[in-house]
Formats: C-alpha cells, sequence, structure tokens
C-alpha cells in the first residue's frame, strides 16, 4: 500500500487542484490517500470531491494550524523576519511559517490507524501536496523503498530540477540551490519512508519549530543516520517524476463589481 | 469520439502541465488528443510525454505562431498597447496577442483528416488548453451535444465563474465581468461543438485578427446564429465541471550559482 498524505487548505484552486489529484491517484493501484483539511472540521466541498472522484480507499479528516502557527500580519518592515516593506500590512512571506506540518503529523497517526485496523505492514507512506504534478511511474518508484528512498523534484528549490546526486546507485551529494550543508536537502516531494518506519516509531513525526528549510532534514534523521543510507530511486531516465508546480492565485477582480452566486461550488 | 485540442508551447513547466493533462485523459472513453506543438518541429520532450503516458488514440503536430503574431517586447509605454510601464524592456501584456490560435486552426484540420480517415461522423470537437483542470464529469456532458453546448467555467475573466445564466434549460444571459455585450462572452473552456460542423465546415477557424475578447465569439457565430441556439450544460448541479488554472511560472533564480544539468529533461 502506498499512503499518500496530502494536507489542503481552503482558497479558491482548492478543489480544482484536489480534482486533478485525485483523478491522478485513480489510475494507482493499491493506494490510499489520506486527506487532511486544515480547518476546524471537514467541509462539504472536499467530501464532494472525494464522493464524486470515487477512489478506491482513502480518509478523510481534519486538522486546524493553531493561530500561534499561522503567518502574522507585517506591522513593522523586517526582512529576515519575513516582513519586507511591500508586504507591510499583509501577510508575512510564505517561508516565515512552515506549511501543512501539523497536518502532516495528523496524517502519520492515520497510517498508523489503517495499518492497524487492516493489518497492513508492507507499503510506504509519501507526502504528496496538493498542488503537485506526480508522473504515475514515481508510484512505482517508491514500492521498492526498504527504508528511505529519494529522487529528484523538478521546479524545486529555484532550480529546474533539485536532489541528490547518485553515483553506482549512492547517493554522494545534492544538486541544490540553497543550503547544500543541511543533512537532507530534499523537498516534501522528493523522499518517502517505508511504512514499518511509521509504525515501529510512535513519535516519527514532523516538528513545526525546524528552522526554515530543515523541516524535512529533522524528519529523516529519525529514520536513516546519513545520506549513505538513502535508497536512490529514478535515476535510470535522465529526467524527472515529480514537480513541484504551483497554481496561480486567479485574478478575482470582476467579484467587485459582478459578484459570483456563492452557491455555486467552485 | 471526443476530439480534444491542445495547443502548447515549450516552458519550464510545460512537462508537468501534458503529464498531469494526460494522465486525465486516460480515464475518458473514446477520446481522441490532438497536441499541436508551437514549434518549428515536433520536440523530443512533447514526444516522450505522449510515448509514455500510453494514451489509446492521439495526433501529434506542430505549428508555429509567425513572428509577426507573437507579442512584441516594449519599447515605449503605452498601457493601451499592452506596454504598461513595468513591462517597459519586457514582452508586451498577455492580452495583446491572442494565445494558440493558429494551432487551434491546425487542430480543427487534423480533426477533419482524422474523422475523414476513419469514418467518424458523431463526436464533438472542444479547446482544452495544457494547463486548465478538466473533471471526468464534463466529458460526460459534452457527449450530448447536438450543434454548439455551453458551460459555466471555474476561475474564468476575473470572477469565481464565469459563464451562461440558464432558465428553464435555455440560455438567457450571461455572469461575466467584461463585456457581456459580446455574442458569445465564453472562455475558450466554456463550449464544445458537433463533429460535423468542423467537417461539413471546411473553413470554420478562429480569426487571427478578432479584437480582444471577441476570439471565442467570432468563431461561434460561424456554428451558432445566437443564444438562443446554444444547449445548456451541466445546470443540473450547483458547481463546475472544469476550471481555468494557470501554472506558476517557477522561481529559478538558484540557476545562476548552480545551473541544473540541461541534459535532465523537466
Ligand atoms: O495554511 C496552509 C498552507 C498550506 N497547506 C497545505 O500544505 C501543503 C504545502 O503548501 P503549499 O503548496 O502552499 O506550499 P509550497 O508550494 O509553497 O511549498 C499543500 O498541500 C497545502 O494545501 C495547509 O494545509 N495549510
Ligand atoms: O505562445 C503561445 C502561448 C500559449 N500557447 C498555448 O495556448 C493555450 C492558451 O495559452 P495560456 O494557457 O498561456 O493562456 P491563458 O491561460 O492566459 O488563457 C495553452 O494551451 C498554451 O499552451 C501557445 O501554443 N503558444
Ligand atoms: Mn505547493
Ligand atoms: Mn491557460
Amino acid at each position: 500500500t502506498i499512503f499518500f498524505i496530502t494536507p489542503t487548505y481552503a482558497r479558491p484552486t482548492q478543489k480544482a487542484d484536489l480534482v486533478r489529484l485525485c483523478q491522478t491517484l485513480k489510475l494507482v493501484d493499491a493506494l490510499h490517500w489520506i486527506v487532511i483539511e486544515d480547518s476546524d472540521s471537514i467541509t462539504p466541498l472536499v467530501t464532494n470531491v472525494l464522493d464524486r472522484c470515487d477512489l478506491n480507499s482513502y480518509s478523510h479528516v481534519h486538522e486546524r494550524t493553531p493561530k500561534s502557527m499561522q503567518r502574522k500580519i507585517c506591522t513593522k518592515v523586517n526582512p529576515r523576519q519575513g516582513c519586507p516593506h511591500h508586504l507591510l500590512g499583509k501577510e508575512e512571506a510564505l517561508w516565515k511559517k512552515p506549511r501543512g506540518v501539523m497536518q502532516r503529523n495528523r496524517g502519520l497517526s492515520v497510517v498508523r490507524e489503517v495499518a492497524a485496523e487492516r493489518n497492513i505492514v508492507k507499503g510506504v507512506v509519501y507526502f504528496g501536496d496538493d498542488d503537485n504534478t506526480y508522473s504515475l511511474h514515481l508510484f512505482d518508484l517508491m514500492r521498492t523503498i526498504k527504508k528511505a528512498g529519494a529522487w529528484t523534484v523538478g521546479l524545486s528549490g529555484g532550480l529546474m530540477h533539485e536532489g541528490p546526486r547518485v553515483i553506482d546507485n549512492k547517493v554522494v551529494g545534492w544538486h541544490v540551490g540553497w543550503r547544500p550543508e543541511r543533512p537532507f536537502p530534499l523537498d516534501m516531494a522528493g523522499f518517502a519512508i517505508n511504512v514499518t518506519q511509521v509504525i515501529s516509531k510512535p513519535s516519527l513525526e514532523f516538528s513545526s519549530s525546524a528552522a526554515r528549510g530543515y523541516l524535512e532534514s529533522e524528519f529523516l534523521k529519525q529514520v536513516v543516520a546519513s545520506k549513505d543510507e538513502l535508497e536512490p530511486k529514478g535515476f535510470d531516465c535522465n529526467c524527472v517524476w515529480v514537480w513541484h508546480t504551483r497554481t496561480e492565485a486567479p485574478d478575482l477582480k470582476g467579484e467587485k463589481h459582478s459578484p459570483s452566486d456563492k452557491s455555486i461550488e467552485v
């Protein structure tokens, strides 16, 4: 079983992103999708996407990011704190707070529950954000992971592709645009772990206090000691199998003079 | 048969967009995908996407937009010509030139060829851009179109949803953010036509000289006389089945100091 953990939050493009992700996941055998809404309760919108999509196996839960962990409104200029001049009066910069942390941890609890209920001992756990692009071949690659596997992610970290440097099927270093000295300078979409790691380590989780860019490193350190233990995947092709795409926030300026019908679910 | 016509052009997110679109189209029965590259020849990247995706039926051609129709570099400020101050020295604004016109016309020729070769007389023709989001249900809706069908598109035209206003299964007006006086103020993703229209009208095509926002109207006027003839689809739900999403251009600033390996296809 592939446990595919997806945090998601309300925004104009949410339904579109979830619909196309679900349609991709329909094509994958033996996959259990875990959708964790960043909200106080599960919403009709996400419920409708899941009903309509007709996936074989999924869990739908919610876990609200506490106010203290949400981004704040910039009240004074301090670029190092994520408040450059142009954000004054707006939300602090994206990198100021980790996104989806509480939700992924809730997802890990769901993995433990579902694995226990269904006696699942074989499988992998992957953190798949709702707006990335996944090639079907990625799922084949990750099924063979023994402990922790890693691969290249397209359009990530300020680069066309970002990931491990591999020689003779060993991770020997990293192609990254930023802080190569991190223990595991990988994007969330660039690794997966065997489900036994999650089951046997009940306290394995993401730390909401990880320094910027260290979320993945702090997590993987609990699974593997160093890059020597990482299993490189997908390096048999000169290509990537997953892309850190982002969906543009739509221009909604027409809403001022021609407001849309709120009863229509978009 | 649904003929799904997709213009596409080279950019960092092209492969990601085509991979996820192809994975959606794999789930649709009796569909023929027509991919028209805006390039001087077909490219290995798009060829690889199509090979790997393993769709049942598709055509892969190219049609380069002539230089005269491409956007120009702004040499002086003139906002009405698509050159506001911040674009000085850059490409003129997106709306300055229609996008994908030559490619869609080439797609219509391919429809005529394929229909003739395979004796296809039943079906619909739809213009599906490479970065939109399509729910599988949209394909069920369009199969019953007799002449021209229309529906609501999410995240389009500066609104949450944009499309026909429908009473008693008749189009009575429009919910649009802009120029409601256009004959058919519809987005490209908001209509489809019966294939017999394309076969019986060999000169049916998009006009590259249509005024801004009139591309769809000028086209549909060749098929239906007025909105009374349009067949509304999908209004049985308070929801939309297609979204005009756009994929963000990625930040590639790390490429300056850590250039990526160009031999890796992203
Ligand atoms: O307040 C938030 C922001 C993001 N997310 C989810 O966390 C993941 C990562 O967020 P995003 O895609 O915005 O981050 P980025 O693309 O910048 O890495 C996505 O699945 C989001 O839906 C969330 O649950 N709550
Ligand atoms: O120079 C271009 C620009 C766009 N397109 C294609 O035309 C369609 C519409 O373009 P785009 O999605 O950029 O337009 P928008 O989202 O702004 O309507 C897409 O399938 C693009 O891949 C193209 O073939 N050549
Ligand atoms: Mn994202
Ligand atoms: Mn588009």
